[in-house]
C-alpha cells in the first residue's frame, strides 16, 4: 500500500487534517485503532457529548425562568437513559457520516495500531499492514491520567473515559479537578439534580493562566449561586468504601458520603509504542512531541499535531495544526501556526471563552497594557433572553493599537470570541475594530463597547 | 441655552450619538418629544419588545424538543398579561437607564417637538426653548405606513405601533406584509398558540433585495412546517367586520374570518413640521433626507442618522450613522459610512441574516463570484443544541479574493454574521480567513467550512 500521507490517529485533528489534504490532491491514509474510535477523543468521550448534555443542563435552568415569558410549566419527569440514548446517536450520526464521507471522497481507513517503522513507512498493528508514504502527520491524541491514590476503578471512581456509562445520575457527586472539563460536569450534574462538590487543588478553578482571573471568578460565583460546592486549594485526603458510598476525607478537615468520584484532572500525550524513539522523533521534557511552527517534528517528512503537542488540548488546535501541516507538506511557507488565536472556551453555567493574551500575560510581554470591559447585565438582547450576565473584556496595547486578547464570559460567548479571533488574526486595529458595526439588538453590541471604552475611555469618566 | 450640538430624536441614532459625541468631550442637548419616548421606536414599540417576545415562542418550541435531553414536560399553563409586564418591565428598564445614564453624564433631555430654525437654532415647541448650537443632528425616526383601505383602527386593524396593546393572543390572525415584521410576528403568534395567516404581496417573503432568494425560501419552508399559512403575491381584496370577527376576502379568491388583522407593511420617515424646509434641508424623491458619507445633509452644519435617510430602518444604521457624523463634526475625515457593512438580521422561526452584498448584486456589480455554502445539519455543536437547521452561504470575488457578503439561517445567525462583517471591515481576504481558527465544536464552524469550499473547492469534488 502507497500512499502520499498517512496519518495515525482520526480523531479531531487527523480527520481534518485527511479532509483539507484530500481535497488538495493528495492521496491519504488514514490509521485509526477501531471502527469506534473513529472522531477520537472529543467525539466519542469528550466535547460532543458533553456539549449534548450541557445543553440538557441549560434546559433544565431555562424551565425554571420561563415564567419570565409567561409560560407557567407544570413540571417534568426526568430520563436519563433517553437522554443517554439519544446523546449516543448523536455521536454515532457523526462518526458514520465521517466514515461514509471519508468513503466518498476515497480516503481509506486502516483499523489497527499506526506504528512510524522510519519517516516514510507505517506498519499498522492488527491488520498487518506495511504503507510507504511520503509524508507522516502523528495525531494520536491523548488519554485521561490519575493521581496518587485515586485510581479510577470504573465502579465508583470514574475517569473521563468512564464517566459516560453511568446508568444513572448520582444523587452526590464529588468532583476532582477545577478545570474545563470539572466546570463543565459540575453544571450538568448540577442541573440533572446530583449534590455536587468540586475540589481544585490550586487557588482557584480554571487554573490556567490563559483564562484570566475575572473570568474564573465569575463562573465561580455563579456555580457557587445554583449550588455547588466549590472547594479550592483543596484534594481527596483519603478515602473509603462504605454501604452507602464512598466515605471521602478532604484535605481541609471535611468529610463527606458520594456516590461517585470524577476524577478530571488532565490528560497525558499518546506517544508510547509508536516508534517515536526509533524513528528519532524526539520529545520535550514533559512528553511532547517536539514541533515547530509547521507543525514539523525533528524527522523530515514526520508532522504532529493535537494533544501529542502541547498540553493545550483541544480539539479545534488539533484541526487547524494538521492543516499548517499539510499545507507545509504541499511546499506552501505561508501558514505558521499562530498560537495567539487559539480560543479557550468552557461550556458551563456559563460559557467562558478566551483568546489571545490575558491583561496579565501582556503586562509581562512588556505592551502598554489599556483593557476594555463591557457587562451583558444591560445589554438589552441579554436582557431579552434573560441571559444578562457576563461581560467581555478586551486587551488592546495603546501604544500600536493592535487587539491582544478577548475573554468573555456569558451567552453565547464560544461563538463572539470568533469576532475578536478575526480581528487578531487579520491584525485590525482598535481603530478598525470600532468603526465596524454591531447589529442592534444583539449580544456583540458587548465587543463594540468594550473596544470603545479602551478607545475612548469609559463614559462614566467623562468630563461634565 | 447653548450646545455644541442638539440631537433632534432620542431613539437609538440619537441616544448613541449623544454618549458618543458626550464622550469625545461636546456640549450635548437630546430633543424628545416625551419621557416615555426615549429610547424611539426600537426600545419601545420595536426591536427590544419583539425580540422579548420572540424569546418566549423559542422556549415554547423548546419545551415541545426537550425530550431529546431526557427531559419530559408535563404541560404549561401561559399567562399572556405576565408576558406582558414583563416585556414591557425590560422596556422600563432600559428606559430609566438610559435617562438615568444621560444625567450621570450630563446630557440634558428636553422634551417637546424640536423644530430647525436656523442650521444653528433648534425651538423646542411645548418646552417653550430656543437653544443655539453649533451643530444639529436629525434623528427623528420613522412611522408605520397604511395602504388602501386597510387602516388601523387600534381595535381590529392594528399597526405595528399598536400591536403591543392587545390584551390576549388571538385565536386567529391576519400579518399583511412578509417583510422583516411580518415574519417575526407570524413566528410569535403561531408559537403562542394563534392561527396565523401571513400574505405578501410580491412573490416571496423577505422581498428585498439584499436577502438572498435561498434565505427567504429557507424560513418560509420552516415556517409553513409550523404551520404559518404563507400566501405570497396575495393581499387584502376587501373585509367586512362580522359577529365573529373579520370576514376577509384575498386577492387569490379565498376568504377568511380573523380576530385581528397586523399590518406589516412598512414605514415612512418623520420629516414634516420639523422646519427643514424652512432650513433647506433637502430630501430625495422618496422623501428620504439627502446625505453624504458622513452623515451630512445638504446644510452645512445639519446631520442627519437612522431612519430618515433611507429605506434601510435598522437601529445599528442609525447608532452607526450618528457616530458617523459626530466624528466628522470633530474635523474628522476618516470615518465614511459603509453600506457593505450593515446587517440586516431577522429573528423568525429561524434567525436570518446577511451582510454585504447578495450573490445576484455581487453579479451586477461586475464580480468574479464565488459561493461557498455549508450547512448547519451536520454542524456537531448545532446537533449538540438540537438546532441544525440552516446554512452560512459566503461571496467572494475571485480575482481578488474579497469578501463580499454573508447571508446565514440558522441558530444565532445574527451573532455569527459579525465575524464576516469584521472580515469585511477589516479587508481580510479569502486566504486569512481560511487561515483563522474556528472554535470545535461551535456554529462558527460553518462560517469557516463556507470559506474553505471557496478556497478549496467542495470537497465532493475532489478528484478520486
Amino acid at each position: 500500500m502507497e500512499a502520499d500521507l498517512v496519518i495515525i490517529g482520526a480523531g479531531s485533528g487527523g480527520y481534518e487534517a485527511a479532509l483539507y489534504a484530500r481535497r488538495r490532491g493528495m492521496k491519504v491514509i488514514l490509521v485509526e485503532l477501531s471502527p469506534e474510535t473513529v472522531g477520537g477523543n472529543c467525539l466519542n468521550k469528550g466535547c460532543i457529548p458533553s456539549k449534548f448534555m450541557r445543553h440538557g443542563a441549560y434546559l433544565i435552568d431555562k424551565l425554571s425562568k420561563m415564567k419570565q415569558w409567561g409560560i407557567f410549566p407544570t413540571g417534568y419527569t426526568f430520563n436519563f437513559s433517553h437522554l443517554k440514548s439519544e446523546r449516543d446517536k448523536v455521536i454515532f450520526t457523526i462518526r458514520e457520516n465521517f466514515k461514509k464521507f471519508a468513503k466518498t471522497v476515497n480516503i481509506p481507513i486502516v483499523y489497527g495500531k499506526g506504528i512510524v517503522k522510519d519517516p516514510h513507512t507505517v506498519y499498522v498493528e492488527g491488520a498487518g499492514l506495511t504503507i510507504k508514504t511520503r509524508f507522516i502527520l502523528l495525531a494520536t491524541g491523548s488519554k485521561p491520567i490519575s493521581v496518587g491514590k485515586l485510581l479510577p476503578d470504573g465502579r465508583r471512581i470514574l475517569d473521563t473515559d468512564q464517566i459516560w456509562n453511568i446508568e444513572k445520575i448520582p444523587s452526590r457527586i464529588l468532583i476532582v479537578g477545577g478545570g474545563a472539563v470539572g466546570v463543565e460536569f459540575a453544571y450538568i450534574f448540577k442541573n440533572y439534580g446530583c449534590k455536587v462538590t468540586l475540589v481544585e487543588l490550586r487557588r482557584r478553578i480554571l487554573p490556567t493562566d490563559d483564562i484570566p482571573e475575572d473570568s474564573a471568578r465569575y463562573l465561580g460565583r455563579k456555580l457557587r449561586q445554583i449550588g455547588v460546592d466549590i472547594r479550592t486549594k483543596t484534594t481527596v485526603e483519603s478515602y473509603e468504601e462504605i454501604p452507602q458510598g464512598l466515605q471521602v476525607k478532604l484535605t481541609d478537615g471535611s468529610e463527606l458520603i458520594v456516590d461517585l468520584i470524577l476524577l478530571a484532572i488532565g490528560r497525558r500525550p499518546n506517544t508510547e509504542g509508536i516508534g517515536l524513539e526509533d524513528a528519532g522523533v524526539e520529545k520535550d521534557e514533559r512528553g511532547f512531541v517536539k514541533v515547530d511552527s509547521y507543525s514539523r517534528t525533528t524527522v523530515p517528512g514526520v508532522y504532529a499535531c493535537g494533544d501529542i503537542t502541547s498540553p493545550l488540548m483541544l480539539a479545534h488546535k488539533a484541526m487547524y495544526e494538521g492543516k499548517v501541516a499539510v499545507s507545509h507538506m504541499l511546499g506552501e511557507n505561508e501558514w505558521q501556526r499562530d498560537p495567539m488565536i487559539i480560543p479557550k472556551i468552557v461550556y458551563s453555567a456559563l460559557e467562558v471563552a478566551s483568546v489571545g493574551l490575558t491583561e496579565d500575560q501582556a503586562e509581562e510581554e512588556g505592551y502598554d497594557v489599556k483593557v476594555g470591559v463591557s457587562s451583558f447585565v444591560f445589554n438589552p438582547k441579554a436582557m431579552d433572553d434573560g441571559e444578562n450576565e457576563g461581560f467581555v473584556r478586551i486587551v488592546v496595547d495603546e501604544k500600536s493599537g493592535k487587539i491582544l486578547g478577548a475573554h468573555i464570559v456569558g451567552p453565547h460567548a464560544g461563538e463572539l470570541i470568533h469576532q475578536v479571533i478575526h480581528m487578531i488574526k487579520g491584525n485590525l486595529d482598535i481603530d478598525m475594530a470600532v468603526r465596524s458595526m454591531y447589529a442592534h439588538p444583539s449580544l456583540s453590541e458587548a465587543v463594540g463597547q468594550s473596544l470603545s471604552e479602551i478607545k475612548y475611555g469609559s463614559l462614566t469618566w467623562t468630563k461634565r
